[in-house]
């Protein structure tokens, strides 16, 4: 890269933070959504039951609560983790327009270089 | 392979990619095995129990459910299973065909390359 | 090894083979122990309970089943792996005493060799 | 290194030493107060049940245990687990203090050897 000028390298460098940083979003926003589904499945599995009491496990103790605690529970962590996943989406969104505009200036930098 | 005639560099790149796609589906069916294995596990030992409920988890919640129900879910799964098991080799059996075949071919290649 | 004499090359091949068994036995072992350690540990907590029946759990689904049959199938658990792990500990002997007979007829070829 | 004289390259092995040392504590000390923090929260999630008895998991075996006895259990495993992080915390400031001390040296040395 030695030969080509100074903008283009910078630009290229910026090109790869936000590519970086685009795949750690998407990675995360992955991970969260595998909660909010894990929630879910626990809610409807909830919902077949006919008991009132389930059991939840914390490590190796399995304890027993009302299913309507666990049931709260787990709304509020899905709450909290679309909350997130939704923040996580607005990230994206942006980087991936700067990726864009910095593909475009890229692109004419080289242009003007090769003119 | 630069010396390979391109009809010998072509039967080996097909030879190769048949293996991969081979490779791949063993380890899908053996993955399917797996789980139709483990569902038939979950059946014979709910077949032990006296009780008419029984346990499942979903992530760290677990919910009483009746146990036929649990046994009609794990029925439908290893349905399900069986038939993608199934699908699956089927297409192991015509890629194995197609293996043998390319190698045939191949073995004839060299052998004309050789004379 | 080009310039070792064929019997030493050959000890050597048979001495690293040894090795190579004798890590495999002891990495079985270890697993075997492990198991040993878990079906001990579940008997001992069953032991505890005052409950005359537990759950079994099988891929997500946990069954309910009389203590004593639990406690039976631990037993028959156990004595299976220890029957594996005896077995595994004479092969262990013999390979350690294969292993001290090689590196002695190793170290004296070497040495008639130096000689 | 060869250049570096033998008092340097001493201290540097040194550091070296220390910094590994520290490390393998940092990481021992994290993996306990995870340990500490699964057994705190097995307690809180105890104290939500309005049951007197709760299940605890060996291997695939979920034995009932009166609520208290598990709650017993955590609080000395929480105990012990604490003596330990105590103890790495102690080593870890001595390192610490060890570390500062050789980079005060090696910076020392590297001085007279600029001088």
């Amino acid at each position: 890269m030695g030969e080509l000028p100074p903008q283009v390298q910078n630009l290229a460098g910026q090109l790869q933070q936000v590519q970086q940083q685009l795949q750690l979003i998407i990675s995360q926003k992955a991970q969260l959504e595998g909660l909010i589904k894990e929630a879910k499945d626990a809610l409807d599995e909830l919902q077949k039951s006919e008991s009132d009491v389930a059991y939840r496990a914390v490590g190796n103790v399995l304890v027993k609560l009302k299913k309507e605690e666990i049931e709260k529970d787990l709304q509020e962590k899905i709450e909290t983790y679309e909350v997130r996943r939704n923040m996580l989406e607005r990230q994206e969104g942006k980087l991936r327009d700067r990726l864009t505009e910095l593909q475009e200036k890229l692109r004419s930098a080289l242009g003007v270089q090769a003119g």
